[in-house]
């Protein structure tokens, strides 16, 4: 079914390219700078005919920003076995992965600019934030999470999108570094809450109980009672 | 200089007098809610009265929203003297006090809606954030943070927002909590940094140096050995 060179795609083929094509350009440069021409350019057809497949660039990025999401959420996917530390280590390296991949997007997204910050970008953005929240509770193996750990879960969550954003900002510190902080901070708030809360002290003392001597959390259980001493 | 019973207003004063109606109503209600009518009305002057002093909402929300980032950064300010935990404790209680004030409003404007989200909106918010930046350096008397450092202060900072964030929705922790709580969190977060960096180790060190011991740094470390034995 090719007509001369160029293949004939469906509608809903050609959306996807569409789509491909502008996610790609919008994680290379901030969204505000990339024109609808250069998307036409970039995947090989018309001005008139973007506009055919989609109203205008915002619902073309709401698009690209659906998939974007999509993708991330799944990279919150890990296996329930093994010790809970290194689960979180491994998705931090694919949280990274998708920043590195994403970054000028990523920034003016997650920074707010003119061109984002619609319903629509923020529901998808609010439905990342919840997959991360539903997976780290899913992995504690937790029905009713109490308050203090929903709080815990829900804020360690923003500290790795800022994180993330600083660490974007030059990369001056390597991101390897980054991404094993993150599983400590996340075992530095939960102990935290512990010290302070009964409910909190059970369940971290349940979490930490499987895991190993080389592992994450206890490396930094014992780095920090040799600098408190 | 009356005429009547209502005073004539000069330009300035009126423009100040409607700049307090509107925060006021938009810290009681999201900004999207609150109509040009509304101020009117508050105000006690015309519709096209208002629209003589602001050309449009967007215009007086963000003279709103700027007379309100002054506001918290002045809460920002803190006297030099005794430990720095209760330094930073004291700075909690405004900041949550601000947040207790505005509550809609802030809620609204962290979480990006259709009316907010302007490039002027953006650089408010992130002038506040470099204000509590600064403070914060300015209280560790450090000429040139090293990047670590810088790290741990801006994504505490986006800490103290999730928090008060979450706090917001339902309030289901007692704020006194969440204000001690996030002085620990800095705590933690500096800890393990130094627990990984001997920069930091030597920064955190002569940080914790002058804390007494009923300080909530000192009993932080308390509760956490009692935890970790």
């Amino acid at each position: 079914m090719t007509t001369g060179v160029r293949r004939r795609m469906g509608v809903e083929e050609r959306r996807q390219q569409l789509i491909g094509v502008a996610l790609e350009l919008f994680s290379q440069r901030s969204p505000d700078e990339v024109s609808i021409d250069e998307i036409a350019s970039a995947a090989g057809i018309s001005r008139p005919l973007v506009y055919h497949y989609f109203p205008g660039k915002l619902s073309l990025y709401e698009a690209a920003l659906k998939r974007a999401a999509e993708d991330l959420a799944c990279r919150f996917g890990e296996s329930h076995e093994g010790p809970l530390g290194a689960r979180l280590l491994r998705v931090m390296g694919r949280f990274f992965d998708f920043v590195d991949e994403h970054g000028p997007g990523f920034s003016a997204l997650m920074r707010g600019g003119p061109a984002v910050g619609s319903s629509t970008t923020n529901a998808l953005v609010d439905s990342v934030r919840q997959a991360a929240y539903d997976q780290i509770i899913a992995h504690l193996e937790i029905k009713d999470p109490p308050v203090r750990l929903e709080l815990i879960v829900r804020s360690w969550i923003s500290l790795a999108e800022s994180t993330a954003l600083i660490w974007l900002d030059g990369r001056r510190i390597p991101r390897a570094e980054l991404e094993s902080q993150l599983v400590h901070d996340f075992g530095a708030l939960a102990a935290v809450s512990a010290a302070y809360d009964e409910e909190m002290g059970a369940l971290v003392r349940r979490m930490l109980e499987d895991e190993p001597a080389d592992g994450p959390f206890a490396d930094l259980v014992a780095r920090l009672i040799a600098l408190a001493s």
